[in-house]
């Protein structure tokens, strides 16, 4: 339901949705395979700190831990409720809590206003902003951080830890995006699926992670947006101290039904243009695909911004260096050639290379290139003054030692990362690239398996350099 | 060099590239971080059956086999020449080749038109034509194929089997396709760098590729075309028998220079809807990024074509339907509504989700679908005379069994693969998720692990249709 802009009292209260002392979960079943079951496992099997308690009316124990007829009944403070039973149930779980003065309510429950109860959904809604309860929800998985060891739904997966907080109305992208952390080293301070998204909004989760000294990028997932003014203003109010990069989908024509149908949202009479402007209003950066959307959090995580646009791409392949070049220019950000860099550099460079490489920009030190001629390109053109980005490229020739590469690679960045450039890497091939881009993302390097992954990554940077821009005018 | 189609003597002798009984080494190094040392190195680890003839006038024995001064020397008939010496040295072996009356050489040899030495390089080229001695290079890293264990050049991977012809200019951009196609199962029939092409050229490998039974796709990456007809011409004279897949670069203001800088490529005056008519007159299919290009050529060498465009996705995740829904439409393939496709198949397939499901399309069996439910859903969607193709997405709930829908998706493809209906699949997430994909491709279905990439192989096997209706016509 629409606000006008993010509420204080939820925004201080999200905490115990993201930290929470002590959790009653309603509807905690015996059976393994229900929610309600998975909810505790989840939480005892990942290490939650606090305190659980089952509430079931028909068990004496659930997992092990003695259970409560009622929220009511816990002789205990009561931070989180999560609400696992079936929708007719739900308003009465909402006057227990009520009654309880519990800091925050999630329902995962579904069967809402997706398949036309709107107005059940409404009135819940409006009794919870009546008692000044937020609520979370309903439809959605749940939530969690990696670190606090946190991981409240039925989520079977815990992301490594990193800087880029993922707030997601579906459940199953946020789960792909829980896995790919897991597998791709994508380190996230904190996630959340907001479902239907019916009282606690995007927005007031924005102003949070603003204030959460974990996160560095907000990244939001959208399938409707009720509430542009407050997303607008949730965005802005920290005039581009962290990035936010958005995804928004149900712009299509059966997107529009296939939204509704899955999380009640609303985009009749909305279309891509709608979106843009809202987005340019706010200051945050879209994506259009998820891999996209992926790629490009991941580098407004670790690195800074790109101040101006003068890129030096560094590689041993010119098909990658081609790949990236015309997919540069393709995005509106071609690169300069090396020789308006900066003349000085492009005689440096060349002392790092073969004959038949070549000084351009991207910069080919061939494929027979040796961990020295990567760092003394690498170094040179760090260190110019013209230069304000560096994107790197590891093609694994015959002759590549990409593990000694990647490892001058990092030594590179760390003793320069003073100069606050933005380093982007990209490693095409198998096994042996998938090994460094893990081990460059674990030391703050973005690294990618294909060019244009890249180059989308430094373009984000500079993109939100214009975005930071903005305020400091 | 300019031809103006496909010459028959070099399509006739590519046999001797691909699959040669007998391979002479010129510059076959003792030193083994030299390239002439890393070909007959990878040739022996990789199981190369035929003969291996080191030439090398300073040693008597290279790799532990026999070495001679000169080809000419050998004691045997010569099918293939595998060059690895300086540039000035290459006349001479190249009149050694003709007086020996070898099939076909290949010259990896850097430092030629790409730094300037066009004269020299068409020299070369001239003297080879004029003697019919077809000349694959110079400036390339090799070529091999999985199913003979061969593997010449200076190569890291052999790919795994499969049905892609790559061709590729790019020696780094193949080896990372043969990286990847160890990673990720992505199969491959056989496999070449073109580097400066200066004699055989790309038309010639796509005629040879059209006969090759092994070849069910042909994948061209593309940095300069030198001879538009005839690649028109060798894609067209199959009438759409096997499709064709390009990605062109150096279509950017400075890739107009890099890619001369690599390969010699010339691409002043030409830009991408210069290419986009080529592409368009020769029926090949254009991909923009590198991983469209590996994408769809997977799909469109696994899958028939797409014969209408009422496709049907089955989802367990209601965001990985919105993403694929609005890629549909922004790729201008629609999907239509289920109701539309077929009335009755939106009862049937009711049966096998919750209430909260969708039967819309995208159809949202939702995330506590069971593999029966899966299975149902295929079922119905596959066996629906109306329903020309089917586009299956796998998230990954606390609750998905996802190696067991991954075998029974596999069970279904296998029952109605006689229908003739693309199979395509996405699954999106971690580890369980990227060993689904893995299986899938290994049983013939193209799977990937973003929305996109899915909808993307769907497009292209209906682009391919189109092309094929051409012919038909």
């Amino acid at each position: 339901m629409k606000i006008d802009a993010p509420r204080q009292y939820v925004v201080d209260n999200l905490k115990y949705a993201l930290n929470p002392s002590s959790i009653a979960v309603v509807g905690a079943s015996r059976y393994d395979m229900k929610v309600g079951y998975k909810v505790i496992e989840g939480l005892k099997k990942w290490g939650y700190k606090g305190k659980i308690y089952p509430v079931n009316p028909r068990a004496e124990f659930v997992h092990g831990l003695k259970a409560y007829k009622t929220i009511i009944d816990i002789p205990d403070e009561i931070d989180l409720v999560f609400v696992a039973v079936p929708a007719h149930l739900v308003k009465m779980i909402l006057e227990h809590a009520v009654e309880k003065k519990v800091k925050m309510i999630v329902i995962a429950t579904s069967a809402f206003k997706e398949i036309g109860r709107g107005e059940l959904q409404n009135n819940l809604t409006q009794y919870c902003r009546d008692n000044k309860l937020p609520l979370i929800g309903p439809n959605l998985v749940g939530m969690g951080s990696p670190y606090l060891n946190f991981n409240c739904g039925f989520i079977p997966y815990l992301p490594i830890r990193g800087s880029v907080a993922m707030i997601s109305q579906s459940g199953a992208n946020l789960l792909a995006a829980l896995g790919t952390s897991q597998m791709d080293h994508f380190g996230m301070s904190f996630f959340v699926g907001l479902g239907n998204k019916a009282d606690v909004d995007f927005c007031e989760f924005i102003s949070y992670a603003q204030q959460d000294d974990n996160t560095k990028c907000i990244s939001v997932y959208i399938e409707g947006l009720d509430s542009p003014d407050a997303f607008v203003k949730a965005c802005t109010q920290a005039q581009g101290k962290k990035p936010v990069v958005t995804i928004k989908v149900g712009g299509s024509q059966i997107g529009v039904k296939a939204a509704f149908a899955h999380t009640a949202s609303e985009n009749e009479g909305t279309d891509d243009a709608f979106y843009d402007e809202i987005f340019e209003r706010a200051g945050a950066i879209r994506a259009t695909t998820w891999q996209e959307f992926l790629d490009i959090s991941l580098a407004l995580g670790l690195q800074p911004e790109l101040k101006d646009d003068k890129v030096v791409m560094i590689t041993n392949g010119g098909g990658s260096g081609l790949l990236s070049c015309d997919h540069f220019e393709r995005r509106n950000m071609p690169l300069h050639e090396l020789k308006e860099i900066s003349p000085k550099l492009v005689e440096r460079i060349r002392a790092y290379m073969p004959m038949f490489g070549s000084p351009l920009n991207p910069v080919d030190i061939s494929g027979t290139a040796s961990p020295l001629q990567y760092k003394g390109a690498f170094t040179q053109a760090i260190r110019d003054p013209n230069v304000d980005g560096i994107l790197g490229s590891i093609c694994p020739t015959s002759v590549t030692d990409v593990p000694a590469v990647t490892d001058i690679v990092i030594d590179i960045y760390k003793k320069y990362k003073h100069l606050g450039k933005p380093f982007v890497m990209e490693c095409q091939g198998g096994e042996e690239c998938h090994n460094a881009i893990i081990k460059l993302r674990d030391h703050g390097i973005p690294a990618y398996p294909t060019a244009e992954q890249a180059v989308n990554a430094m373009i984000a940077l500079r993109k939100y350099s214009k975005i930071k821009e903005r305020y400091n005018q």
